[in-house]
């Protein structure tokens, strides 16, 4: 019997992945020219797709990397001459300010412990800084931080170009994308397919922010997946190099597939687990939410601090239920479930059910 | 029916890859955590097939990217201080030079035009160029050099780091690795796979180098796939940020069918096949081959020139044969048929008897 996956990514694959996957081999996507028609006829589909799904204005083009972790590398390598801004508050914002400092930019950051989230009104955006890197959803921790208040920096300060890491949480959040110049996610994550595909969204300020770049001797702004080049094969629905042809294809189903159930109830869906899984931590004696202020508890990542994670992890696993370990040195003190659109609210019920044996 | 592709990548998928990728769905690897005991088995796995069918030593690592284009960005951040070296012959070769450019090397070049090939007797490499970067096979033009070549010119210059781009070849060219530093493929070529994951081989040397390059507060080695952190990881089996799990498992299993048959087999049917190919063009009065040297004719990208390039790939099609158009501006002159493990003999003799009528 298979298992179902309650894990932060990779994790339990779309329902109708499987079926996806036989209709691409069964029509040869994985041998098709990524200078094709074909392929581009499946560019064009998946843009269309996650354009309904979240949003996204023609302002924004939709580009393919290998991973999402590659994109904290091209947007400061596109978009930063000298300084960003970074709101770290767990292991993977932390990641994101590692890789500006390793390109040797300035890299300005305001930090807050393990656990805790960010209100705008929190928050100074360094004078010089060119662009404000947030995360939406740290992953390592369960704290999301609130569109709303990323709008609401944004509008304080309006020059400054605006970065959404949504790796853990895209398509639940709402972001308001005429405010929000980029954004990225990988695929293993809510998305519900193997990991192997990040997507960058970006608008035509980061482009013009990276044109300036390239004129200058002085910096490089990388070689790979720049977003000059990026943008100029995405005219006609190409990439600059070969890319997972495979997996844009089966992006693009499954936010069709998405897209089906519409967005609002796909995020009503997202809130009702959520509310579930929280309110079992809450009534426990054993578990309790690790994230104490409500409205920076992730919808999509559930941490909960529990005596025993070890004993929790493998009782689970025994029902054919797999939940994530702490993260690093949390390992000993907390389980991660992750609540993507993948699980349903009935599979949620069977975890909480078996969580409360 | 399905059609049989025989383009020079992406290209047929190899006949056993359905069956191991319905195996990875059973065993739902496509979920697993990249942290797990589980993961780590794969990657040893791949690893350990990958070594014995290319016979690398333990001096070189064996590290996974997104594509074999990321590989050219990061050879060169993490080999090169100031100057590379790149013998280029075609779009790719040059493609590897240009990263070198953006990268704000002094990227040397010693050129010939598209079509013809290197012999090490040509070549001199500057004095101060820190790595040689060479390419086993040239998919735009199917020009090949040869590895006895590559040697000759290692133990000239054995002071220099010499990496080889064998994307469209591997693991048809028998390198020897006491003196190639570093190579580097894509699985959508020999290896049969769809598009998505790039392999980078890399030895000590590399690492000390890379390693030396990061104390440097002049230039940058990157953020992301950097040289001594994909090291680190790899001591463990484990990788920096989340890898295509599902293609590194699928690389396995299809290095491991390869090994059955035995590289050694392996080559030889490439190069029966090729000279099948090589010999009908050769006999035929409306193709010719477009490579004029024999010892530069690549054993896996074989090029013809012919009057109507669209008629033949037209009727081929009907067939249900695939065969790649010319690169660029040779589109309206020659065609490209790739001749990977994938297809048999059989299947190159029916496209032989197909482009006889």
């Amino acid at each position: 019997m298979k298992n179902t996956y309650f894990t932060p990514g990779p994790a339990e694959l779309y329902p109708s992945f499987a079926r996806h996957l036989q209709t691409a081999m069964d029509e040869q996507i994985g041998s098709i020219s990524h200078r094709s028609q074909r392929f581009r006829d499946i560019y064009k589909f998946t843009d269309e797709q996650l354009r309904t799904l979240l949003t996204i204005p023609a302002t924004h083009g939709i580009f393919f990397t290998g991973s999402a972790s590659e994109v904290w590398e091209r947007v400061v390598f596109n978009c930063v001459e000298h300084e960003s801004f970074h709101l770290v508050n767990g292991s993977f914002s932390q990641k994101f300010h590692d890789y500006a400092q390793s390109l040797h930019k300035y890299a300005h950051v305001f930090e807050k412990p393990f656990g805790e989230g960010f209100d705008a009104t929190d928050i100074e955006v360094p004078e010089y800084a060119e662009l404000v890197c947030l995360t939406h959803n740290e992953t390592s921790s369960g704290v999301q931080m609130r569109p709303a208040d990323m709008h609401k920096l944004k509008r304080k300060y309006p020059k400054k170009l605006f970065v959404v890491d949504m790796v853990s949480s895209a398509p639940y959040p709402n972001l308001d994308f005429s405010l929000i110049d980029s954004a990225f996610f990988s695929v293993q994550k809510a998305f519900g397919m193997p990991a192997g595909l990040g997507v960058w969204i970006a608008n035509q300020a980061c482009l013009a922010k990276a044109e300036r770049l390239q004129k200058y001797e002085s910096i490089t702004t990388g070689a790979h997946h720049t977003l000059p080049t990026l943008w100029k094969h995405y005219q006609t629905f190409e990439t600059p190099a070969t890319p997972n042809v495979l997996y844009i294809y089966l992006l693009g189903k499954i936010a069709e597939d998405l897209n089906r159930i519409g967005i609002d109830t796909v995020r009503k869906q997202t809130e009702e687990k959520a509310r579930m899984l929280y309110k079992f931590l809450d009534d426990s004696s054993r578990y309790k939410p690790f994230v104490e202020a409500e409205r920076h508890r992730s919808q999509t990542v559930v941490v909960a601090t529990t005596k025993n994670p070890a004993d929790t992890i493998a009782s689970a696993k025994q029902a054919g239920m797999i939940i994530g370990s702490g993260y690093g040195s949390f390992k000993d003190s907390q389980v991660r479930i992750a609540n993507f659109p993948a699980v349903s609210i009935d599979q949620v019920q069977l975890l909480i059910n078996e969580l409360k044996k």
